[in-house]
């Protein structure tokens, strides 16, 4: 459903043209000063627009927090509530509510599924949802860099951007991430492991068509022996010191085995088709399954990994802020 | 922890050299005929010695069920409990505990986490888990089985495994999987997309490193106008029927938009590293942090990748059967 | 924490001084018409000022939606996100933050759970956060009356409310509530029982400090054979059908046995006690741990049982909702 | 469903004449020292036979621990999987197979969920069932007992028990509970209080009908000048420590306000209705809905409220924990 999450969570609301977005951060420790300037920085660099090759449009996306703060800035351990106006609030224009569903879009799925025809803008199915995410994803980062915890994504450019978009093209692309000073013990065994849940993160973003950590998918074609990590052996080292850091020789792990944390840098990827939407017409069906074709119009982003980045570190950071909340509990900070 | 799904799940118990793994299935539809030779047989296949390059080990691992079973063969609606005894029970040999941490396994992060020591044969680290993942994966197979969706997994050899088990060493693979005949509509959007729940499934199978579906890796490079699968036009092929098959004229999208199913083949691939243990010594710390190094012993399998193709079935059914029962509610079988 | 629910979740956030309250309900069944003027009905059913002997206060108590909802008033099947606004927005003005705990109210607790000192008007203690639930609430209520399921609660007085506000106290009372039209067959076994849901979401309201069901606390000092239901017997009353209602000749049960419906009414009393605030001064004690006195100021209910009256239909809504829609699945309405 | 509990949690299955009972207890913390033996002395207590008043039956509830443990008697941290053989095994008897549905019990409603006729000695619904709560709840209780805090239920007589067999009626019943030692604030605000969950763990044991804490079902007919519990001032008392006890000069409210614990005793008390089964016949229906007449045969309580003072304990143990884990995160024990 709508919530992401286990001892802190993340549940969301939102359509691409309705009147908001927004969400309910819940479980977020008491006590944490929040630089909100900060949170909205995280908003814009997200934000369409701001960097070359992306969608043109200028939303401001200025988030507005409800509740769970006090007016000193610090936070009250009760539930965060925040809302993001949609600049073009839910339109009477009912000619923007298609019948046509688009080829690789949710459109056709969610149909199945709700019996409701086409949104304008894809509705839910939009990738303005993750708006919320980053808002989310800022309060926890602050939280975790008062633990020395750190978040550092990357796009990796696979087709020439700028090329496929003047051929009204678009193109699929790669995010890698590194999340530095994660303690060790962090994650649950079995059914929560701690990639499990980075998994499961990064394949909810839109696009998202595949994941890997540490040696990931060449793993797959080495020997064991060439993959072992071998620990550094030290008295002074203190094994008994759960955050003590970089316990190995090589990280081939990518700093999680048994699916928990073991104080080296966390590294995963996640691998972008790309955008469905191309500006070029396409052949698809309507409601009715009578065939029809869609119109290239409406601004769009030609390689969404590029997007990505801001909410590969957002998704990072609640899953790791879960984790640190559920070994420490509420009390501590 | 130890609670996998939402509407069906399924709760697991056993360390490696203990009395008995074991788990509960919950939520599973009630008078639905199950054959429990055939849950064996899925067992059996499971179990090591039974292919070529396995572990020698032969466990009879016999599922006894102990409850949510009507004597003549059908379910209750009750949970369903079972039990594997091990064949070793726990062994009062303490020279089995170990104090060493083995390269790659998680003897050290549960250390960290939890403070044990490593238990003999990894304990509840210990791939022998995954016997109750089968147990639970082979009563949802024959529920799904009756609305026509059935799983195909089959292994990927990257190296060749008898030559890699000849020099003592052990090597990676993939599996790759099929689901077929699953209805359009089955997902939930946002958080709990039908892929990411598949991801964080497999993810959650020891030595799992990847996860991909669809075009995957491939999309990351592909453009838009070569991903597009364009949906069949046709009255006759009845859009309001949910259950309709094959709309798609090709599967770029591996049965999945919007992480909603389309009622297209779902298909992924999950990338595994190499067995950790190897046949040779290894240099590692003890729980002191003093530099040891570990004995070649036991029988282990030379590639984990192998031993893991009914497992991965087993999870997709899970995931699966999880979909169907909250699109379904309980009422229906 | 602040989610209530299953399948159809209810998530809220709020400060009683604070920007404004609100919630996503999560869940909610696809293509039902809600009339949102009947929303705002019930959000006025609760509004202080409303009621002789309720406070003066008038909040206009304005539900805005902000998600999950056609132009054309249908549900998307998409979380529903609302928000009402506070009228007096957060305080900058200080001398309302309090470093006094009031006697029998969270202030105390909050703050050995938190570390944060008393907020004006409670902040997220105050039963202002109830307006989330009658919103909540009212939307379940709108689907479940097409299934001709009908909530009705009242207010039975103990102590003479006008008279004891005369004197500046407050006084306890009851809320008893019926449910018609619930099918058969609703409900859990073991931990997830109708009328633990029940109790749970009763409990939850402010000042709730009992609950009973059926012949309830009257039942402890009766006999087996004054209590039973006897079944009608009769073949037309067709026993395969689960939404036939009226199976027993009494209802000592209250409409639930073994924790699922049996198709009768369902009946509970709510116990509640004296609001905790009286126009009197009392004895308490700052955030140091001094002596010092309350100063009576502000408007305040005497009896907070006659404003729970909506409150606990919208609770009932919810849990019953969450009941149906776990049942039925999301392809139904 | 089959799951109790959020940060600790007990999974549970069994019917009264299948193979066995047993659960899963998750989420405990590790390096807690059991005494099994005194896990098997709260068996004791529960069981039948024991007490004057009870029934006859003798079942020796001999629990057989299955992972989670380590030889040297302390927790691992991973599931705790137990089981309790049933002495009469699954009856290939059908002839216990009932096809009438006993008043006031649960065959009809499980019938109208499942569609499955009722089972030997009521399948799933019976109070057998709570073998497994007993097993959980002792875990629990050796864990809190390191912090200081006990449980103590009583059972208290309405009607004279002895004399009401004789005539083979059966009696209703109340206990009360006290909760000596919780530290303050335990518990979560909105949803999740204190009292909350008690309510719904309490109403979930069979029979139960009422639930009230602190002044509770009187409360409605009090004044908000009787009730109010002023805090002891003093400096010595140090408000800063959240494991200080007695803030309070008086204990109306039960030892949780708002929601959370105040450091204060916790009590309660738990209204029963009469076992519903009499050594009478009594008219009633057959799945076919035909009138027809139960036999008095078996042997059960009089009054089951007496068999359930173990089993409130139990109950409010694994409340009082999964609040305390949740406070407290896993590093600690």
């Amino acid at each position: 459903m709508n919530t992401f999450g286990n001892s802190i969570t993340l549940t969301t609301f939102g359509e691409s043209h309705g009147p908001a977005m927004g969400g309910v951060l819940d479980g977020f420790p008491p006590r944490v000063s929040i630089d909100l300037e900060e949170v909205q920085r995280e908003l814009d660099r997200r934000a369409p627009g701001r960097q070359a090759n992306t969608s043109a449009r200028k939303e401001p996306d200025k988030v507005e927090i409800l509740s769970g703060m006090h007016p000193d800035g610090y936070t009250l351990g009760t539930s965060i509530g925040f809302i993001i106006r949609n600049q073009d609030a839910r339109s009477k224009d009912y000619s923007k509510y298609g019948d046509k569903f688009r080829p690789n879009h949710a459109d056709y799925t969610y149909y199945q599924k709700y019996g409701v025809t086409p949104l304008p803008g894809g509705g839910r199915t939009s990738a303005r949802e993750t708006v919320n995410w980053v808002v989310g994803g800022a309060f926890c980062k602050q939280w975790l860099a008062k633990f020395g915890i750190s978040f550092h994504a990357e796009f990796i450019e696979t087709n020439n951007v700028a090329e496929t978009a003047k051929h009204g093209d678009s193109t699929g692309g790669i995010v890698s991430c590194v999340i530095k000073g994660v303690p060790a013990g962090l994650g649950e065994p079995i059914f929560g492991k701690l990639h499990s849940r980075l998994a499961a993160a990064m394949m909810g973003i839109n696009a998202a068509k595949a994941f890997e950590y540490g040696d990931g998918i060449r793993s797959a074609s080495m020997l064991g022996t060439e993959m072992a990590d071998i620990y550094r052996p030290t008295d002074a080292r203190g094994m008994k010191d759960p955050f003590r850091a970089e316990p190995c020789e090589t990280n081939h792990s990518g700093g999680i085995q048994g699916g928990i944390s073991n104080g080296m840098d966390i590294n995963f990827k996640v691998y972008f088709k790309p955008t469905p939407t191309v500006m070029q017409p396409q052949r698809t069906i309507d409601v009715n399954g009578n065939e029809c074709e869609t119109s290239p119009a409406g601004r769009h982003d030609p390689c969404v990994a590029m997007r990505a980045v801001p909410v590969v570190e957002a998704m990072a950071a609640l899953v790791i802020a879960d984790a640190m909340k559920t070994a420490r509990g509420f009390s501590t900070e």
